[in-house]
Protein backbone atom coordinates (compact mmCIF):
# COMPACT_ATOMS: atom_id res chain seq x y z
CA UNK A 1 0.00 0.00 0.00
CA UNK A 2 1.05 3.41 -0.75
CA UNK A 3 1.63 6.60 1.59
CA UNK A 4 2.31 10.09 -0.24
CA UNK A 5 2.39 13.64 1.39
CA UNK A 6 1.62 16.15 -0.21
CA UNK A 7 2.99 19.15 0.82
CA UNK A 8 0.60 22.45 -0.75
CA UNK A 9 -3.11 21.44 -0.80
CA UNK A 10 -2.68 22.15 -5.07
CA UNK A 11 -5.76 22.75 -7.08
CA UNK A 12 -5.47 19.88 -9.48
CA UNK A 13 -4.63 17.58 -7.26
CA UNK A 14 -6.69 13.98 -7.31
CA UNK A 15 -6.76 11.49 -4.42
CA UNK A 16 -8.60 8.00 -5.19
CA UNK A 17 -8.50 6.62 -1.45
CA UNK A 18 -8.18 7.36 1.85
CA UNK A 19 -6.66 11.58 2.84
CA UNK A 20 -5.05 12.37 6.01
CA UNK A 21 -5.95 16.06 5.99
CA UNK A 22 -3.04 18.40 8.58
CA UNK A 23 -3.72 21.94 9.51
CA UNK A 24 -1.74 21.15 13.10
CA UNK A 25 -1.52 24.67 14.10
CA UNK A 26 -4.34 24.72 14.85
CA UNK A 27 -7.23 23.68 12.31
CA UNK A 28 -7.25 19.87 13.20
CA UNK A 29 -5.68 20.30 16.27
CA UNK A 30 -8.76 22.06 17.62
CA UNK A 31 -11.30 19.55 15.97
CA UNK A 32 -9.61 16.79 17.57
CA UNK A 33 -10.11 18.34 20.90
CA UNK A 34 -14.10 19.47 19.94
CA UNK A 35 -14.48 15.91 19.70
CA UNK A 36 -12.61 14.94 22.98
CA UNK A 37 -14.62 17.31 24.78
CA UNK A 38 -18.03 15.72 23.38
CA UNK A 39 -18.40 17.58 20.23
CA UNK A 40 -21.28 15.51 18.29
CA UNK A 41 -20.05 16.86 15.09
CA UNK A 42 -17.86 19.68 13.71
CA UNK A 43 -19.26 21.58 10.74
CA UNK A 44 -16.58 23.03 8.59
CA UNK A 45 -16.89 26.32 6.68
CA UNK A 46 -14.29 28.42 5.29
CA UNK A 47 -15.37 32.01 6.04
CA UNK A 48 -17.17 33.51 9.37
CA UNK A 49 -20.65 34.72 7.55
CA UNK A 50 -21.33 31.16 6.44
CA UNK A 51 -20.77 30.25 10.31
CA UNK A 52 -22.91 32.45 11.03
CA UNK A 53 -25.48 31.35 8.74
CA UNK A 54 -25.48 27.87 9.97
CA UNK A 55 -26.40 28.60 13.57
CA UNK A 56 -29.95 27.70 14.13
CA UNK A 57 -30.20 25.08 16.86
CA UNK A 58 -27.73 26.22 19.43
CA UNK A 59 -25.03 25.01 17.47
CA UNK A 60 -21.40 26.21 18.83
CA UNK A 61 -19.66 28.74 16.68
CA UNK A 62 -15.70 28.50 16.66
CA UNK A 63 -13.18 30.54 14.15
CA UNK A 64 -10.69 33.21 14.77
CA UNK A 65 -9.58 36.86 13.00
CA UNK A 66 -5.99 36.91 13.14
CA UNK A 67 -5.41 33.90 15.64
CA UNK A 68 -8.38 35.41 17.83
CA UNK A 69 -12.38 35.04 18.40
CA UNK A 70 -14.39 36.92 16.31
CA UNK A 71 -17.40 38.75 16.54
CA UNK A 72 -20.35 36.82 17.99
CA UNK A 73 -18.65 33.39 18.12
CA UNK A 74 -18.41 31.28 21.04
CA UNK A 75 -14.71 30.00 21.03
CA UNK A 76 -11.41 30.66 19.38
CA UNK A 77 -9.91 28.50 17.07
CA UNK A 78 -7.95 26.67 19.98
CA UNK A 79 -7.39 23.56 21.33
CA UNK A 80 -6.80 24.94 24.57
CA UNK A 81 -10.12 26.56 24.84
CA UNK A 82 -11.65 23.32 22.80
CA UNK A 83 -10.49 21.17 25.39
CA UNK A 84 -12.68 22.62 28.54
CA UNK A 85 -15.24 23.74 26.29
CA UNK A 86 -19.16 23.02 26.94
CA UNK A 87 -19.50 21.38 23.57
CA UNK A 88 -21.02 17.76 24.87
CA UNK A 89 -23.43 16.27 22.40
CA UNK A 90 -23.51 19.79 20.43
CA UNK A 91 -22.25 20.42 16.89
CA UNK A 92 -19.73 22.71 16.55
CA UNK A 93 -19.41 24.65 13.32
CA UNK A 94 -15.75 25.34 13.03
CA UNK A 95 -14.80 28.73 10.41
CA UNK A 96 -11.17 28.35 9.63
CA UNK A 97 -9.65 29.48 6.15
CA UNK A 98 -6.69 26.87 5.55
CA UNK A 99 -7.86 23.95 6.61
CA UNK A 100 -11.46 24.17 5.63
CA UNK A 101 -10.02 24.43 1.70
CA UNK A 102 -7.68 22.03 2.21
CA UNK A 103 -10.44 19.17 3.44
CA UNK A 104 -12.37 20.89 0.34
CA UNK A 105 -10.16 19.66 -1.74
CA UNK A 106 -9.81 16.41 -0.55
CA UNK A 107 -13.35 15.64 -0.44
CA UNK A 108 -13.25 15.93 -4.35
CA UNK A 109 -11.83 13.01 -4.99
CA UNK A 110 -10.99 10.79 -1.99
CA UNK A 111 -12.91 7.78 -0.71
CA UNK A 112 -12.20 9.12 3.01
CA UNK A 113 -11.03 11.96 4.57
CA UNK A 114 -9.87 12.26 7.99
CA UNK A 115 -8.59 15.14 10.07
CA UNK A 116 -5.02 14.26 11.51
CA UNK A 117 -2.86 16.49 14.07
CA UNK A 118 -0.18 15.75 16.58
CA UNK A 119 -2.62 15.32 19.64
CA UNK A 120 -3.99 12.42 17.45
CA UNK A 121 -1.59 11.21 15.26
CA UNK A 122 -1.89 7.22 16.64
CA UNK A 123 -5.45 7.08 16.20
CA UNK A 124 -5.57 9.26 12.97
CA UNK A 125 -2.88 6.16 11.70
CA UNK A 126 -5.07 3.13 12.82
CA UNK A 127 -7.97 4.56 11.70
CA UNK A 128 -6.60 5.37 7.76
CA UNK A 129 -5.03 1.66 7.70
CA UNK A 130 -8.67 0.44 8.56
CA UNK A 131 -10.41 2.49 6.15
CA UNK A 132 -7.56 2.22 3.36
CA UNK A 133 -7.32 -0.37 0.39
CA UNK A 134 -4.46 1.17 -1.85
CA UNK A 135 -3.23 4.41 -0.96
CA UNK A 136 -2.90 6.62 2.72
CA UNK A 137 -2.31 10.31 1.34
CA UNK A 138 -1.50 12.98 3.77
CA UNK A 139 -2.47 16.48 2.35
CA UNK A 140 -0.98 19.70 4.71
CA UNK A 141 -3.02 22.64 4.67
CA UNK A 142 0.04 25.48 4.50
CA UNK A 143 -0.92 28.75 5.26
CA UNK A 144 -2.55 30.77 2.37
CA UNK A 145 -0.42 28.84 -0.59
CA UNK A 146 2.61 28.58 1.17
CA UNK A 147 4.34 25.61 2.68
CA UNK A 148 3.88 24.92 6.22
CA UNK A 149 6.93 23.49 8.35
CA UNK A 150 4.36 22.58 10.88
CA UNK A 151 1.99 20.57 8.75
CA UNK A 152 5.12 18.74 6.75
CA UNK A 153 6.98 17.94 10.55
CA UNK A 154 3.27 16.79 11.30
CA UNK A 155 3.05 15.02 7.63
CA UNK A 156 6.67 12.98 8.34
CA UNK A 157 5.59 11.98 11.73
CA UNK A 158 2.20 10.39 10.27
CA UNK A 159 4.55 8.78 7.64
CA UNK A 160 6.99 7.32 9.80
CA UNK A 161 3.99 5.43 11.59
CA UNK A 162 2.33 4.27 8.30
CA UNK A 163 6.24 3.31 6.84
CA UNK A 164 6.38 1.57 10.12
CA UNK A 165 3.01 -0.49 9.46
CA UNK A 166 4.41 -1.48 6.40
CA UNK A 167 3.56 1.48 3.66
CA UNK A 168 5.61 2.24 1.04
CA UNK A 169 6.76 6.05 0.31
CA UNK A 170 6.52 7.23 -2.87
CA UNK A 171 7.58 10.69 -3.82
CA UNK A 172 9.93 13.30 -2.81
CA UNK A 173 7.78 15.22 -0.58
CA UNK A 174 7.09 12.42 1.46
CA UNK A 175 11.06 11.70 1.78
CA UNK A 176 11.43 15.36 2.37
CA UNK A 177 8.60 14.70 5.39
CA UNK A 178 10.02 11.44 6.39
CA UNK A 179 13.31 13.16 6.88
CA UNK A 180 12.08 16.26 8.55
CA UNK A 181 10.31 13.59 11.32
CA UNK A 182 13.07 12.37 11.69
CA UNK A 183 15.73 15.14 11.89
CA UNK A 184 13.55 17.07 14.89
CA UNK A 185 13.27 14.09 17.52
CA UNK A 186 10.86 16.60 19.30
CA UNK A 187 8.18 18.32 17.92
CA UNK A 188 8.28 20.89 20.78
CA UNK A 189 11.42 22.22 18.98
CA UNK A 190 9.98 22.47 15.57
CA UNK A 191 6.42 23.82 15.88
CA UNK A 192 7.26 27.21 17.43
CA UNK A 193 10.18 27.16 13.98
CA UNK A 194 7.28 28.08 12.04
CA UNK A 195 5.25 31.05 10.76
CA UNK A 196 2.06 29.73 11.91
CA UNK A 197 3.67 29.21 15.68
CA UNK A 198 5.34 33.03 15.39
CA UNK A 199 1.77 34.43 14.38
CA UNK A 200 0.20 32.98 17.04
CA UNK A 201 2.71 33.91 19.40
CA UNK A 202 2.90 37.67 18.22
CA UNK A 203 -0.82 37.94 19.58
CA UNK A 204 -0.16 35.81 22.79
CA UNK A 205 -1.08 32.66 21.83
CA UNK A 206 2.23 30.61 22.52
CA UNK A 207 0.64 28.15 24.32
CA UNK A 208 -1.33 26.90 21.84
CA UNK A 209 1.49 25.69 20.08
CA UNK A 210 2.62 23.83 22.77
CA UNK A 211 -0.74 22.25 23.42
CA UNK A 212 -0.50 21.32 19.22
CA UNK A 213 2.87 20.03 19.73
CA UNK A 214 2.02 17.45 22.05
CA UNK A 215 1.52 14.11 20.83
CA UNK A 216 -1.21 11.09 21.07
CA UNK A 217 -3.13 13.15 23.84
CA UNK A 218 -6.08 12.04 22.19
CA UNK A 219 -7.97 8.75 20.32
CA UNK A 220 -10.57 10.97 18.73
CA UNK A 221 -9.98 10.86 14.88
CA UNK A 222 -12.84 13.55 12.73
CA UNK A 223 -14.19 11.74 9.59
CA UNK A 224 -15.74 13.41 6.42
CA UNK A 225 -19.26 12.32 7.07
CA UNK A 226 -21.37 14.26 4.42
CA UNK A 227 -21.70 17.71 3.09
CA UNK A 228 -24.69 20.02 4.34
CA UNK A 229 -24.71 23.28 1.77
CA UNK A 230 -21.17 24.61 1.82
CA UNK A 231 -20.29 22.52 5.17
CA UNK A 232 -18.64 19.58 5.44
CA UNK A 233 -20.06 17.60 8.35
CA UNK A 234 -17.04 15.70 10.26
CA UNK A 235 -18.12 12.86 13.06
CA UNK A 236 -15.75 10.72 15.18
CA UNK B 1 17.57 42.11 1.87
CA UNK B 2 15.02 39.33 1.53
CA UNK B 3 15.83 35.41 0.59
CA UNK B 4 13.13 33.77 -0.07
CA UNK B 5 12.59 29.97 -1.47
CA UNK B 6 9.63 28.69 -3.20
CA UNK B 7 9.70 25.26 -3.24
CA UNK B 8 6.95 24.94 -6.58
CA UNK B 9 5.85 26.58 -9.22
CA UNK B 10 2.63 27.67 -8.26
CA UNK B 11 0.42 30.01 -10.97
CA UNK B 12 -0.80 32.51 -8.35
CA UNK B 13 3.44 33.38 -7.38
CA UNK B 14 4.91 37.04 -8.17
CA UNK B 15 8.09 38.37 -7.58
CA UNK B 16 9.25 41.91 -7.72
CA UNK B 17 12.95 41.88 -8.28
CA UNK B 18 15.83 38.75 -8.46
CA UNK B 19 14.39 35.44 -9.15
CA UNK B 20 17.12 31.82 -8.98
CA UNK B 21 14.95 29.21 -11.00
CA UNK B 22 16.18 26.07 -10.45
CA UNK B 23 15.95 22.99 -11.84
CA UNK B 24 19.12 20.86 -11.01
CA UNK B 25 18.21 17.83 -12.76
CA UNK B 26 18.39 18.99 -15.74
CA UNK B 27 17.27 21.97 -17.32
CA UNK B 28 19.28 24.75 -15.45
CA UNK B 29 22.51 22.50 -15.07
CA UNK B 30 22.46 21.83 -19.33
CA UNK B 31 22.48 25.87 -19.43
CA UNK B 32 25.20 26.49 -17.91
CA UNK B 33 26.74 24.10 -19.15
CA UNK B 34 25.71 25.03 -22.72
CA UNK B 35 27.12 28.96 -21.55
CA UNK B 36 30.59 27.16 -20.17
CA UNK B 37 31.05 25.35 -23.84
CA UNK B 38 30.06 28.60 -26.05
CA UNK B 39 26.64 29.07 -26.74
CA UNK B 40 25.73 33.03 -27.55
CA UNK B 41 22.47 32.36 -26.50
CA UNK B 42 19.68 29.91 -25.12
CA UNK B 43 16.20 29.88 -26.34
CA UNK B 44 13.96 28.14 -23.60
CA UNK B 45 10.86 26.47 -25.54
CA UNK B 46 8.13 24.33 -23.60
CA UNK B 47 7.50 21.69 -26.09
CA UNK B 48 9.55 19.80 -28.55
CA UNK B 49 7.76 21.27 -31.81
CA UNK B 50 8.39 24.91 -30.56
CA UNK B 51 11.88 24.20 -30.94
CA UNK B 52 11.90 22.71 -34.22
CA UNK B 53 10.08 25.76 -35.30
CA UNK B 54 12.50 28.28 -34.29
CA UNK B 55 15.19 26.18 -35.87
CA UNK B 56 16.00 28.54 -39.03
CA UNK B 57 19.53 29.43 -38.78
CA UNK B 58 21.72 26.61 -38.00
CA UNK B 59 20.25 26.63 -34.10
CA UNK B 60 21.26 23.91 -32.23
CA UNK B 61 18.45 21.91 -30.10
CA UNK B 62 18.66 20.64 -27.25
CA UNK B 63 16.01 18.64 -25.76
CA UNK B 64 14.56 15.25 -23.99
CA UNK B 65 11.81 12.75 -24.37
CA UNK B 66 11.34 10.89 -21.30
CA UNK B 67 15.30 11.66 -20.67
CA UNK B 68 16.22 10.76 -24.19
CA UNK B 69 17.20 13.02 -27.11
CA UNK B 70 14.52 13.72 -29.44
CA UNK B 71 14.47 12.52 -33.10
CA UNK B 72 15.71 15.30 -35.44
CA UNK B 73 17.56 16.81 -32.51
CA UNK B 74 21.02 17.66 -31.82
CA UNK B 75 21.77 17.06 -27.84
CA UNK B 76 19.68 15.52 -25.11
CA UNK B 77 19.28 17.57 -22.40
CA UNK B 78 22.35 16.67 -20.77
CA UNK B 79 24.88 18.57 -19.09
CA UNK B 80 27.89 15.85 -19.93
CA UNK B 81 26.76 16.28 -23.22
CA UNK B 82 26.30 19.83 -23.26
CA UNK B 83 29.96 20.09 -22.14
CA UNK B 84 31.74 19.31 -24.76
CA UNK B 85 28.80 20.02 -27.74
CA UNK B 86 30.35 22.17 -30.74
CA UNK B 87 27.79 25.07 -29.73
CA UNK B 88 30.64 27.95 -29.55
CA UNK B 89 29.50 30.83 -30.75
CA UNK B 90 25.87 29.55 -31.61
CA UNK B 91 22.16 29.85 -30.59
CA UNK B 92 21.19 26.55 -28.51
CA UNK B 93 17.17 26.38 -28.36
CA UNK B 94 16.66 24.49 -25.32
CA UNK B 95 13.59 22.32 -24.65
CA UNK B 96 12.38 21.21 -21.23
CA UNK B 97 9.25 20.77 -19.51
CA UNK B 98 9.39 21.94 -16.07
CA UNK B 99 12.22 24.11 -15.96
CA UNK B 100 10.64 26.70 -18.90
CA UNK B 101 7.24 26.50 -17.74
CA UNK B 102 9.02 27.61 -14.06
CA UNK B 103 11.20 30.74 -16.24
CA UNK B 104 7.89 31.63 -17.57
CA UNK B 105 5.89 31.79 -14.39
CA UNK B 106 9.30 33.81 -12.81
CA UNK B 107 9.20 36.14 -16.35
CA UNK B 108 5.56 37.40 -16.07
CA UNK B 109 6.47 39.30 -12.90
CA UNK B 110 10.49 39.25 -11.75
CA UNK B 111 12.37 42.06 -12.51
CA UNK B 112 15.39 39.85 -13.42
CA UNK B 113 15.70 35.94 -13.82
CA UNK B 114 18.78 34.04 -13.57
CA UNK B 115 19.18 30.17 -14.05
CA UNK B 116 20.98 28.30 -11.51
CA UNK B 117 22.10 25.32 -10.42
CA UNK B 118 24.50 23.40 -8.06
CA UNK B 119 27.05 23.78 -11.46
CA UNK B 120 27.00 27.50 -10.83
CA UNK B 121 25.77 28.11 -7.08
CA UNK B 122 28.29 30.88 -6.32
CA UNK B 123 28.82 32.31 -9.53
CA UNK B 124 24.10 32.99 -9.36
CA UNK B 125 24.53 34.06 -6.00
CA UNK B 126 27.16 36.75 -6.81
CA UNK B 127 25.14 37.43 -9.83
CA UNK B 128 21.74 37.92 -7.99
CA UNK B 129 23.66 40.16 -5.26
CA UNK B 130 24.95 42.46 -7.86
CA UNK B 131 21.16 43.03 -9.38
CA UNK B 132 18.97 42.43 -6.43
CA UNK B 133 17.37 45.68 -4.68
CA UNK B 134 14.81 44.27 -1.98
CA UNK B 135 14.65 40.17 -2.69
CA UNK B 136 16.35 37.42 -3.63
CA UNK B 137 14.14 34.61 -4.65
CA UNK B 138 14.49 30.82 -5.54
CA UNK B 139 12.07 29.29 -7.34
CA UNK B 140 12.10 25.36 -7.45
CA UNK B 141 10.52 24.14 -10.87
CA UNK B 142 9.68 20.42 -9.07
CA UNK B 143 8.41 18.10 -11.31
CA UNK B 144 4.84 17.93 -13.00
CA UNK B 145 3.37 20.19 -10.08
CA UNK B 146 5.05 17.72 -7.38
CA UNK B 147 8.08 19.15 -5.24
CA UNK B 148 11.58 17.92 -6.16
CA UNK B 149 13.84 16.60 -3.49
CA UNK B 150 16.60 17.74 -5.79
CA UNK B 151 15.78 21.41 -6.70
CA UNK B 152 15.12 21.79 -2.77
CA UNK B 153 18.12 21.00 -2.12
CA UNK B 154 19.91 23.14 -4.44
CA UNK B 155 17.58 25.95 -3.32
CA UNK B 156 18.87 25.42 0.18
CA UNK B 157 22.54 25.08 -1.15
CA UNK B 158 21.86 28.64 -2.77
CA UNK B 159 20.08 30.09 0.20
CA UNK B 160 22.98 29.07 2.59
CA UNK B 161 25.23 31.17 0.22
CA UNK B 162 22.23 33.98 0.34
CA UNK B 163 22.58 34.55 3.91
CA UNK B 164 25.98 34.15 4.43
CA UNK B 165 26.02 37.66 2.70
CA UNK B 166 23.11 38.57 5.07
CA UNK B 167 19.94 38.07 3.43
CA UNK B 168 17.16 37.33 5.68
CA UNK B 169 15.59 34.47 5.41
CA UNK B 170 11.37 34.78 5.21
CA UNK B 171 9.19 31.82 4.96
CA UNK B 172 9.00 27.83 6.20
CA UNK B 173 9.85 26.66 2.82
CA UNK B 174 12.93 28.91 3.17
CA UNK B 175 13.79 27.51 6.10
CA UNK B 176 13.17 23.75 5.21
CA UNK B 177 15.26 23.81 2.56
CA UNK B 178 18.65 25.48 4.43
CA UNK B 179 17.44 22.39 7.06
CA UNK B 180 17.61 20.23 4.02
CA UNK B 181 21.21 21.39 2.75
CA UNK B 182 23.02 21.50 6.35
CA UNK B 183 21.10 17.77 6.57
CA UNK B 184 22.86 16.57 3.44
CA UNK B 185 26.84 18.21 3.86
CA UNK B 186 27.20 16.02 -0.14
CA UNK B 187 24.94 17.12 -2.51
CA UNK B 188 26.75 13.82 -4.11
CA UNK B 189 24.65 11.69 -1.38
CA UNK B 190 21.11 13.60 -1.59
CA UNK B 191 20.37 14.15 -5.45
CA UNK B 192 20.76 10.43 -6.02
CA UNK B 193 17.72 10.16 -3.90
CA UNK B 194 15.58 12.26 -5.61
CA UNK B 195 12.97 10.84 -8.35
CA UNK B 196 14.15 13.14 -11.29
CA UNK B 197 17.33 11.44 -10.69
CA UNK B 198 15.86 7.82 -10.37
CA UNK B 199 14.29 8.11 -13.66
CA UNK B 200 17.76 9.13 -15.35
CA UNK B 201 19.23 6.06 -13.85
CA UNK B 202 16.27 3.98 -15.47
CA UNK B 203 17.22 5.02 -18.72
CA UNK B 204 21.24 4.70 -17.87
CA UNK B 205 21.92 7.92 -17.59
CA UNK B 206 22.99 8.37 -13.65
CA UNK B 207 26.21 9.81 -14.60
CA UNK B 208 24.09 12.92 -15.61
CA UNK B 209 23.07 12.80 -12.13
CA UNK B 210 26.48 12.66 -10.62
CA UNK B 211 27.48 15.50 -12.70
CA UNK B 212 24.82 17.91 -11.61
CA UNK B 213 25.52 17.40 -7.96
CA UNK B 214 29.21 18.73 -8.79
CA UNK B 215 29.35 22.37 -6.60
CA UNK B 216 31.24 25.86 -8.63
CA UNK B 217 32.27 24.09 -11.49
CA UNK B 218 31.11 26.96 -13.54
CA UNK B 219 30.99 30.61 -13.04
CA UNK B 220 28.22 31.01 -16.58
CA UNK B 221 24.79 32.25 -15.17
CA UNK B 222 21.93 32.70 -17.70
CA UNK B 223 20.33 35.65 -17.77
CA UNK B 224 16.91 36.48 -19.33
CA UNK B 225 17.39 39.05 -21.83
CA UNK B 226 14.18 39.26 -23.86
CA UNK B 227 11.25 36.99 -25.68
CA UNK B 228 11.09 35.65 -28.99
CA UNK B 229 7.54 34.51 -29.31
CA UNK B 230 7.00 31.90 -27.40
CA UNK B 231 10.96 31.73 -26.19
CA UNK B 232 13.05 32.99 -23.54
CA UNK B 233 16.09 34.00 -24.66
CA UNK B 234 18.99 33.67 -22.32
CA UNK B 235 22.57 34.85 -22.73
CA UNK B 236 25.50 34.85 -20.05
Amino acid sequence: MRLRVEPLPQPGLRFDDVVLVVDVIRATSTATMLLEAGARALWLTDHLDKARRLRQNGEVLVGEVGGLKPEGFDLGNSPLEARQAPVAGRVVVQSTTNGTKTAHLATQSAREVLLAALLNAKAAVQEALRRAQKEVAILCAGKEGALGLDDLYTAGVLADLLQQEGLTPVGDATRLALELCWHYLDPQRVLPLSEAAQALKKVGLGADVAFCAQVNLSSRVARLKERQGEALVFEG
